[in-house]
């Protein structure tokens, strides 16, 4: 890649580098990309960047010592998927490319139209794989805040709250946009397996959600 | 202020010129704002703006000639709640900061101890009205997604669909900041008329998220 090319193309390709503002322009605007994969990692990351913060709030205070370890145990995995879940707005960019980079693919010849239909089928399963992670990283942001907010400052649980209401959503989205890639996708077996999978995360969602949001108002003292 | 103070100053006071990745450690970390009020509204800012980028790509097109001047004037409203939305996740800072700044108010004589007080009441009113504000927005966002979603292009209205979960998501979030304040709050009447505009505005949301989110689903094919 020459420098110049490398020079334009930092800002765009790497989500977590883009001012808020400038973020919201270009997911308003008549492109592709970012559009909502990005806009639900991005809520994903902020809610475990909310997680950090209770506990941020909670540790190396007297009054919650018993549970300063397992509470910075909690720390390092949400930093983690916050990290994560950046990157997973740049992925969701790529997988998408990789899709429409297809469509431009020959297609005169049977055996041109055979290669582009099975390069299609390719990128569109790898599309619909990012999404799906997404939505795991952001159930696991739940299943975090659930002990946070049970354990943590209840000064700040509100922000643990918070946390829970975005990662949900972002995952419900998420999984919207899993369920789209598999209507196009033509292997029966993998689409079977995946909506499988996508049951199983969405019923552990709901329950995970409940759970977290129950520990989060016990602690505040009020209904959520 | 001197010009030291304002450009050191600057970058944290508008939220929507920080890097993304920036904002989320900012939010990690052990200071109160940003907090989950900011990221509830950052998290509308983008449904305002999925909503908006539907539009984007069904406006201008032969086949939406029909809904073109109704769906414009969708998108000049998002557009506004988008810029509003990012305005408040600046004004939750400045609310925080005005509840915090009375704590710091003298308290030896009881007429110091009155003002103190007073003063504290005045700002945590203030401090509840702008995640109320923020919940208010988001349900508007969640209304344009809802014909957006039945008439836009269904090859984007995943979006439209992301930008109800997402803006649901803050709602719910805005409206815990708002209880959380009010229970601080002592006076009765205030209470007890913004716990009725609160479950007023919890019964409009549930509705109009049910029937944007149907809308979506009827338009994708997919169960929303």
């Amino acid at each position: 890649m020459s420098e110049t090319g490398a020079a334009s193309a930092a800002p765009a390709d790497v989500t977590a580098e883009l001012p808020i503002g400038r973020f919201t322009e270009m997911l308003s605007a008549q492109t592709s990309t970012p559009g909502g994969g990005g806009a639900a990692a991005l809520s994903g990351a902020m809610a475990a960047s909310l997680v950090s913060m209770v506990i941020a709030f909670t540790v190396g205070k007297k009054k919650y010592a018993e549970v300063e370890s397992e509470l910075r145990a909690h720390a390092a995995a949400t930093e983690a998927l916050r990290i994560e879940l950046l990157g997973l707005a740049d992925a969701d960019v790529q997988a998408f490319v990789a899709v429409t980079a297809t469509y431009g693919m020959p297609k005169e010849t049977d055996e041109e139209k055979e290669a582009r239909t099975a390069a299609m089928q390719v990128a569109l399963k790898g599309a619909a794989r990012i999404p799906f992670v997404t939505a795991e990283r952001c159930l696991q942001v739940i299943e975090r805040a659930e002990p946070v907010g049970a354990k943590g400052n209840p000064n700040v649980v509100s922000d643990a709250a918070t946390a829970v209401y975005l990662a949900h959503a972002a995952l419900l989205a998420a999984i919207a946009n899993v369920n789209i890639n598999l209507k196009s996708i033509k292997d029966e077996a993998f689409v079977e397996e995946w909506s499988a999978e996508v049951a199983k995360l969405l019923a552990r969602a709901t329950r995970a959600t409940e759970v977290a949001l129950d520990a989060c108002s016990n602690t505040l003292g009020v209904a959520l």
